[in-house]
């Protein structure tokens, strides 16, 4: 583990995962479950579209959210992803030292360094595993991801409530959180003091094309947030999204299916480490990260077979050996593991 | 007219009138044509909500907006509603001396204050005329609305071209500029070196629920803009609503709208005139600006009789005496004059 102070210009923050999908490629490469909304929620969003000539009251839905995690509405703001979220944070905070932990969704960074602050990586080492000494003690603000994409790993709620001190905010992307069965490591139903935490229905709900989030952290940040946020931010289909995905029948159906994900998960991922792949263990999250010699040139292989996989050397802390793979239901992974296998994986 | 550079901290510029409506009010308070949006529009965007798990790409919905004003896509953004335009000017630009040119929406003043700007208010005087003299010479950000909310004035567009100088950007707040059929005075198709145009679907077509809006501006305006702005920061709903609203029989139908609605516009103005009120003359948007003694006494007595009328005193430049009418159909126009007969007026 190390901290790098340099821009590293020559990675691309902006890379994501659409741009790797195109025309008559099965997509492996976006973390959004595929196949949604499911038809309930589809038609809930057909209906709304009934209401679009009134402006967007959030009050209905700070109320769901806040409900969700046990909060107070004045703990929860909207926004239109977790994507705002991340430049409302950049743009409302005024950090000295700010700390980001990667490898990790290159959002936080981008929109940090677009608001003009300066950005410290502290690239976890091992398996990815959080070491809370890595963090600068005089970091005033630290970005963390949990679960985390690219890694997949999910640290212990402890060891993220720990990096919480007087004068730090830590921000805490859980946009994969929903993916662990029961969330015992998400910090929403906690919220320490000084704690953001970033919550996403996008990957989940199959809602990417729809923006809609949430935060949820002290009062006087939500305030310092909202103060930073267009009027109206969030549409009206995307709060009905939030109400109707954050009701107890939707989560128990999230729930459902994260566990059966889960089971497929682990199953691809043995599959893949029985072949000689390395795998990021403990893999909690809807995708996995893998390393392999060439992976670059293994991409460009599968994707002239069809198959789209995201690269990984576009994470800050990953390199040219590293892939990123989204867990798609069981004949989807087979399909993928056999091709693997045609190109001697 | 005059300039005043105090903060005005007693008129709440959040205040906005969707918040004027209530259950079992008749709304005129609201700018946004009722009745909307059409079948074959809300069609479209129900047909969306399937797409919705892919993230938005918003390519289509660029080349619309640019064809529809004869510009290059380099010089398009899209944003949600015209509120967020207004916050990413705040954000990306750094003006020494910014100058809102009152009355007008207050969202723009409101984003230029939560970004740390000091604004400077130039007042216009009588019947809202723009003198472009008024102006500070000096100064580098110069904010108007044409035609001007909540006056209806429209300006020449010469006079707005005429704002523009080395060094000074002039952002131009066209929401309403499709009430105008024709827009002779809109300069989205011209577009002057320094000039940001805003622009809006949300009035005529009822989707200020789904946050949908654009600006127009040379490609290194545009540039600085993108940077401020999240990612996928708009629906794909919203994008498909552009793309929509800006086809060439869109076009049509709105400025189809735009006439009828002109001239019932006409007829009301005239109505209240003949009673004695002073309508700010020459309206050309969907709304009339009125004069008339406690107009808060007289919009409190309009609300008990079922009736939300927008309050004018939230508006810097105008005050107590002031009242916001949004023009709707004969029958509600006509429903509006009985009542306000029925006081006496």
């Amino acid at each position: 583990m190390h901290t790098d102070g340099s821009a590293d210009e020559d990675i691309d923050l902006r890379h994501h995962g659409d741009t790797e999908v195109g025309e008559g490629l099965r997509d492996y490469a976006v973390n959004v479950r595929t196949g949604m909304p499911p038809d309930w929620l589809a038609d809930r969003l057909r209906a709304a579209i009934s209401d679009l000539a009134a402006y967007p009251d959030p009050s209905a839905a700070r109320r769901a959210a806040a409900r969700r995690h046990g909060r107070a509405t004045e703990e929860v703001l909207l926004t239109a992803g977790a994507a705002e979220a991340f430049v409302l944070i950049a743009r409302a905070l005024r950090p000295r030292r700010a700390a980001v932990v990667h490898p990790q969704f290159t959002e936080p960074e981008s929109a940090l360094r677009a608001a003009g602050h300066a950005v410290e990586r502290v690239v976890l080492g091992k398996d990815f595993a959080l070491v809370p000494s890595a963090v600068p003690e005089d970091a005033d603000l630290v970005v963390i991801g949990n679960p985390t994409n690219p890694t997949s790993v999910l640290h212990p709620a402890a060891a993220i409530a720990g990096l919480a001190r007087p004068g730090r905010t830590v921000v805490v992307d859980e946009a994969f959180m929903d993916c662990v069965p029961g969330e015992p490591e998400s910090l929403a139903g906690r919220l320490p003091g000084g704690v953001i935490v970033v919550r996403s229905l996008t990957k989940t709900w199959g809602l990417a094309g729809l923006r809609a989030g949430y935060v949820l952290a002290e009062p006087r940040l939500i305030a310092a947030l909202a103060e930073a946020q267009p009027l109206w931010a969030v549409s009206t289909p995307a709060l009905v999204a939030v109400e109707e995905c954050l009701a107890p029948a939707a989560i128990a159906e999230a729930e459902a299916w994260a566990a059966r994900m889960g089971a497929e998960r682990d199953r691809l991922a043995a599959e893949l480490a029985g072949r000689g792949l390395y795998v990021v263990p403990e893999a909690r999250a809807s995708f996995l990260c893998l390393r392999v010699p060439d992976a670059l040139g293994i991409r460009a292989l599968l994707r002239e077979r069809g198959f789209a996989i995201r690269r990984g050397d576009t994470f800050p802390g990953l390199g040219p050996d590293w892939l990123r793979v989204a867990v798609r239901d069981r004949a989807a992974n087979d399909a993928l593991l056999e091709v693997l296998g045609e190109l001697g994986i």
